[in-house]
Order: structure tokens, then C-alpha cells, then sequence
């Protein structure tokens, strides 16, 4: 150590103990009602049949340019790395997934069921239910051209959802793009991109911004109100039995072949929706075309009954993205679940859960002589698979039995006379009961 | 869609299926596998009474300078975000941990015992079982002076490692950086950290590579000599009880009192480590200094018995990190496990763990009229807990029954009559073996 170290200023004094902006700490118990909603939704995953990826946390930047749509494009994390390599946090797991399954898709018999649990990345302004860092929750099926993959898929983040806390509190926003599309071609609407951009803002605006947003895609003053008219008459979206009566409206609009087969599907996927115990979360919502470039023609969003709008999962078919990666043409259904909007869902209903049980004993050291035995007796306890501490500080018998208090349903008390006739004490922290039990003997205690 | 469009390469034609050097990606059943690693030693850490913590995966560059040590701070990924701060992808998560404890130091009872499962990254030189991205399990321990956390902490990754699979294969390797420091003082090293390099090299270049070490660190030849001599003894460690042996050897080097504080230290530690239930695993190895700067006495690493002398996980004592964050003075003790070399023990011994069971049942439509009821049963059956698949792609009766033999126990076929009569056929896929079960009931297919 010479002088100039001692002069310093230690380097940690200038780090706030925040971290970065629109990223979070999950100190305990946060982290462990995380871990456990983890938990329950893979376990939720496997049940519905999928199977888990992991996939990197960086990738080439190539792998997002022009196949996520300009939203994620322009929130990537991308930086060059020591070898001069432009190279991002990943934004989404569905390009990785897609490039994983194009290398893979020789051998991996079909349909592929994939789930993934992620961190992802995504540089844009922090507000609540959206940070910078966030987890996602992914469920992909690929090789799947009809409709039961959507229904399959669905019903796995119901299954998901459900596990997780949220059962009767969400439903699902279902449309068509191509049926969008149609209504837009027949509107006059320029082209595609734009006009979803327009009619994605149908609820986040006021009627006549939302005019003058269509209008910019290209649709005359009474189209764009014909338009707002209709939407305005969905409310929070149809039932499958009422679906029918949609279509009646569009009826004379003189929709295409393209947009009656998205129209098609959209009444085909009611009924099956329905078989699969989902007719009760099941809308359809002409609204909803999701940001992302890549999906073909189904397009689904979760949401709260009751909240602020913000969906809880986005997902829908991307039947070109495989081909796209080198892989063979597959079509392919997937939807993300992210982490924040679902916190908020599930504190706001009262649903989050508590990830950090008492713990099954505290072992407690009547005197000092006796820490060696407390620390046998811990050890042995756990390898039995029981969950148990005990003090590290030498604190008093009086401190030790609030903590155990505190923190287990049950003390162990080492007790130097009772030790000498081979038994501890145990009490019960909720009831104060106390028995004794043979030391050697640690499978009664369950 | 312009002409200019479909004259362009598809931009992922040029993407490799691979991941960037030094990642991996996780295909099933691997992620399966190693999801279930992480369930087990979550668990076992909350035996043992820590709780859980979620750090970010992006930090302020600053949180790393000077304070990792040379080897991680030249790793680090770093680079500026969109708001030109230096920011760096987490290359371990003991800085993030001291930072959030310091924030909450206040609030915080004491000790304070946390683990995180954690990716992180080093931008370091791809090998087996070294990668650039990596996972990462910290046991912290925070507030305990006394060498009752190295036990509980060293206790804890023993329960882990057991959890994972790797019950016997492991040993820890424990030193004291005070005594490794005074042993360096006595033989005449110029400064600390050059000869903790020298030393840490011992196990990794031959005799007279070590010698010339040792003498660029200031060792006169003879002495470099008898540390050699010293350290060729020492062999694989020492158990707790030949540690006396070890002393003996060194009684006449003149060690100053910090260097007997440190030996005195490791005898505590071996018999509270025997306690402990940890005497079969606890080996002294004066050959052992870590990498990290942070470490101030205890230091331990975890090792495969047999294999390539790759540490399964480091740790030590780092009593001086909190108050360099801006918390009060605090001292600390953790350990980290990786991903990639206890993959590599685990698979070694044949205990990678089959993360992916057979499906409960699998459910066949015999006729194509039948999918409904299919779609219905399976939800039925995954509502109630049940893992559950069924043919997506309408596919025949013959295959629907290979793809049942193939993933799951058994598969519920249902047949038009059967249906008429209110019941299914379950069956068996080991013993081929069937029954009827009334369609209205799943609860007895356990």
C-alpha cells in the first residue's frame, strides 16, 4: 500500500446505490415470488407439452435488421464487441429461436414445441409495466399450418397464466392480418404497414385523431369514420357467438379472397377455441394487429380485464420467419408473456405470491459449548431435506429464539442435559407446544 | 410490396445457424436439463436459509473498476448505451450484491444470506467449460464476522452441489490469504498480489516455471525452493487433521502475528467444518489465493476429484467491499458456482439429470370428427394437472399412436362408440395394456 493508494478516493464511494435506469433490483422476498411464478409457468409449459430452450443473451445485430418491425429495431441494445463485431442484447427470443430451429430442422421431428424463459433488452423510455430489462415468457410451435396451433398455443398461456396466479382475470384479443389487411385494401387504405399503425392506435386516442390517422394511411374522410363506427361498436371486444354479427357489417365492403379467408379463420378458431375450454377468454378485436413486421395472419393479445390496457402477452402466426433464417419453409405460432405487465396484474388483484416460506427449523444452541452440535444437527437436518438455519453470530439463547420466531415454524433446542440423555426439544413457534425427540432420529420431524 | 423488395437478399440468408463465439444455445433437452439443476440448487440454498436475489445484467462500468481484480476488470463487456453512459454487461454478481445491500444496510436484519442465479459474461478466450456467457450460482454471506459463515457458506454449495448431481465427486480446497501474504513476507516477495500470482500458478506450469515465478516476485532462489518443496508435499490438500503437519514445516520462517492469525483461522475452520458434516470434503491447500482483489482472508475453491483441475466454483472473504459501495463496514463471505465446468463433472460421471420425463398422457382422436373432443379432454387433463399432448396436424390414427409411444406413459384413445357410451380407452404404452375409463372422470389417471 503506498501513499498515493491511501489518497484515492475508494472507487465505490461515486456508484449510487441505484441501478441503472429503467433496470431493477429484486432483493428478497421479490426474487423469490419471481423464482416461483417461474416456476409454476414452465411447469404450466411442460404440461401443455412444450419443451424448454435456452437461448443467448447477445446476438449479431443482423439477426433483428429489417425482421422485428421498426418498433424493436429502434429499441436494440447493440454495441460493438472487442473483435469489432456489431453485435445486440437480444430485444426478443424469436429470431434465436428461428435460427436455432434452421440449423436443427433436418433431424427435430415435427411439430417442434419450444418454450423459453428470457431476459431481453429493449432501450426504451421507462414507465410503469415497461423497463429496459425485463423477462419474457415464450411459447413457440413451429411445423403447425392449421389453426390448432393457435388454439394450442392459447391454451398453453392459459394453462401458464393461470399457474402463475392470474386465472379469470385476463382474456384474449384475437384478429386476423390478413382480414385487417383486406379492410384496409377495401378502405383505400395506401398500404399495409401504415394502416395497422393507424388502427393499432385505435385505442390509445381520441376519435379524431384516430380520423386523421387513417387518413394519413390513405383512407377518404367517410371510409375513416365508416372504420371508427365499426371499431367504436366492438367495445372491448366480441364474443366467439357474436363474431358472426361482425361479419354481417363488412359485409357489402366488398372484402377480398384474401381477407374472407382471414375472416374464415377467425370463425374456425372460435369453434375450436370453444372445444379447448378457452370460449370464455376468447375475443375477437379488429383492433389488434401487434407491432411486430414478421406475423402472416393470426394475431393475439392478452389482456387485463380490468387495468390499464397494457397487453399481457403478444403473439401470432409468423409463417415466413424460419425460411427467412435459412431454414426449410415452416410455418410457425408464437406468443410472449412478459414479466412486468403480469406483477402488476397479479399485486394489483392480490395474487402475488409469497416465494419465501417459513423455514421448517431453527436450530437453537442452549450454550456456546453446544455451536458444534447445532452445526452437526443443522447439517443433518438439511441433507434430509429439511429447511433450517441457525445463529452465525453467538448471539443469546433469548436472540436466537426471536429470530427462530421470526423465520421457522419450529426451534430446535440443543440443551446441554437433554443432550446427555439424547434428545432435543422441539417447539412449535405457532402453537409454543414442546416435545422432546430422540437426537439420533430426524425423519419424524417432517 | 415494391419491386425494390423482392430484388433484396432476405436479410437472414446471411446469418449462421450458430450463436457467437463463446456462446452456446440450449436446445431440448439440454435447457430442460439445466432447468432442473437450477430448481434443485434453488432449493438447497433455501434449506440452508438463504433467500433469493435478482441483480441486473447491465451495471455502470464503474461498479467493476478496481475493485474485481485485474483478471475480470480486462474481461469485462463494456460499452456505451444510447445516453453515451459507460455501462457493462455483469461479469459476476458480488458488486451488484454490495451495492443493493449497501442502499438497504439500514433496514436490513442481519445476517443477511442471499444467493442469485445469475447470467453473466467475460470476454475471455473460449474453451471447454470456459464460455463467454455463462450462469452463474452465488451463495453471500453478509454481517458475519466469525468463521461460522465460511462454514454455513461452504455447507450451503455442498448441499447444492449434491443437489445437482455431484454427491462425492467434489472437494473443497480451502486457504487464508493472511497467511498465503506472511508466508510471501517471510521468503522475502516484493509485494502481495505478484507473488498471490506466482502462487496461484503452481498447479498450472511445471517446477522450474513456478521457480522463475516465484523470483520475478522477489524470492531469492532458495527460497522459491522451499516453497516449491512445500507445495509438492501438499499434494492433492490436506485433511483437516494432517493440518498440523503443515505448520510444523513452516514454524521456522518467522511468520508475523497476521500470517498465525490466518493459520489459526484454517484450524478453526477445519474443526468447525468437521462439525459440520463437511470433514470428508474440507482439504487445506496453501496453493489456493483466487483471482478476486476483494478477498481479504478466507479463501476457498470447489474441485472435481477426478477431472481437469478446472475450480467448479470460487469464493472467499471480502470484508471490505460493502463499505466501498457506501455501506457501513460489513463483513461479507460467498462462493460462486458455474454452469459450465459442473456440466462438465456431471456429465463426466454420467449424472446429468434427464430434464424432460414422458408426458402423463397423450391423447389420439381415432377419427377425424373426434379432434374436438381431443382438444376438450387434453385441457381438460392440463387443468387438472396433468402433462398433456395431442396431434396438431391432423395427422392418421397409426401415427398419432407412434408419436403417444414415443413421448408419453400412456395415451387416452377415443373412439366414436366408446364416446357414445360415456367412456375412453387409456392405455399403457409400457405394458401396451387397456382399459376403459368413464370420459366424465380424469381424476383417477394419476
Amino acid at each position: 500500500m503506498t501513499s498515493e493508494d491511501s489518497s484515492r478516493t475508494p472507487p465505490g464511494k461515486d456508484v449510487a446505490p441505484q441501478p441503472l435506469r429503467g433496470f431493477r433490483d429484486y432483493p428478497p422476498p421479490e426474487a423469490g415470488a419471481r423464482s416461483e411464478i417461474r416456476r409454476r409457468m414452465r411447469a404450466a409449459a411442460r404440461r401443455a407439452g412444450f419443451r424448454e430452450l435456452e437461448t443467448p443473451s447477445v446476438e449479431p445485430l443482423d439477426l433483428y435488421r429489417e425482421k422485428s418491425g421498426d418498433e424493436i429495431a429502434s429499441q436494440v441494445w447493440a454495441f460493438r464487441d472487442k473483435g469489432d463485431r456489431e453485435v445486440a442484447l437480444t430485444p426478443e427470443t424469436t429470431p434465436s429461436l428461428a435460427r436455432i430451429f434452421a440449423g436443427r430442422a433436418a433431424s427435430e421431428p415435427l411439430p417442434v414445441k419450444w418454450f423459453t424463459v428470457a431476459r431481453l433488452w429493449r432501450y426504451e423510455e421507462p414507465q410503469a409495466g415497461r423497463t429496459r430489462e425485463f423477462l419474457q415468457f415464450n411459447l413457440d410451435i413451429l411445423g403447425v399450418g392449421g389453426l390448432e396451433a393457435e388454439v394450442d398455443v392459447l391454451a398453453a398461456a392459459g394453462l401458464a397464466l393461470d399457474a402463475a396466479g392470474a386465472a379469470g382475470l385476463y382474456a384474449f384479443r384475437v384478429n386476423d392480418r390478413a382480414l385487417a389487411e383486406g379492410m384496409g385494401r377495401a378502405l383505400g387504405a395506401r398500404e399495409g404497414v401504415r394502416f395497422f399503425r393507424a388502427v393499432d392506435q385505435f385505442r390509445k386516442m381520441d376519435r379524431s385523431a384516430f380520423l386523421r390517422e387513417l387518413e394519413t394511411a390513405g383512407l377518404a374522410a367517410d371510409s375513416a369514420r365508416d372504420l371508427a363506427d365499426l371499431f367504436a361498436t366492438v367495445g372491448p371486444g366480441l364474443s366467439a357467438a357474436t363474431l358472426a354479427g361482425f361479419f354481417d357489417r363488412i359485409r357489402d365492403w366488398g372484402l377480398d379472397s384474401a381477407a374472407l379467408a382471414g375472416a374464415d379463420r377467425l370463425r374456425r378458431l372460435a369453434t375450436m377455441a370453444e372445444a379447448a375450454g378457452l370460449g370464455d377468454r376468447w375475443v375477437f378485436d379488429p383492433t389488434v394487429v401487434r407491432g411486430l413486421a414478421y406475423y402472416t395472419s393470426s394475431v393475439f393479445e392478452g389482456f387485463a380485464r380490468s387495468g390499464d390496457g397494457r397487453a399481457l402477452f403478444g403473439g401470432g402466426r409468423y409463417d415466413r420467419l424460419v425460411e427467412l433464417f435459412g431454414g426449410p419453409p415452416t410455418p410457425a405460432v408464437g406468443l410472449a408473456i412478459g414479466d412486468q405487465t403480469l406483477e402488476q396484474l397479479l399485486r394489483s388483484a392480490g395474487r402475488w405470491p409469497d416465494g419465501e416460506p417459513l423455514l421448517d427449523f431453527y436450530v437453537v444452541a442452549m450454550t456456546p459449548e453446544l455451536r458444534a452440535e447445532a452445526l452437526r444437527l443443522t447439517a443433518e437436518l438439511r441433507s434430509a431435506g429439511r429447511s433450517v438455519d441457525l445463529d452465525l453470530m453467538g448471539r443469546s439463547t433469548t436472540r436466537q429464539l426471536r429470530e427462530a420466531g421470526r423465520r421457522a415454524r419450529r426451534a430446535v433446542l440443543i440443551a446441554p442435559r437433554e443432550l446427555e440423555r439424547g434428545v432435543v426439544l422441539v417447539r412449535d413457534l405457532t402453537t409454543g407446544d414442546q416435545a422432546e425427540q430422540p437426537r439420533s432420529s430426524v425423519g419424524p420431524w417432517a
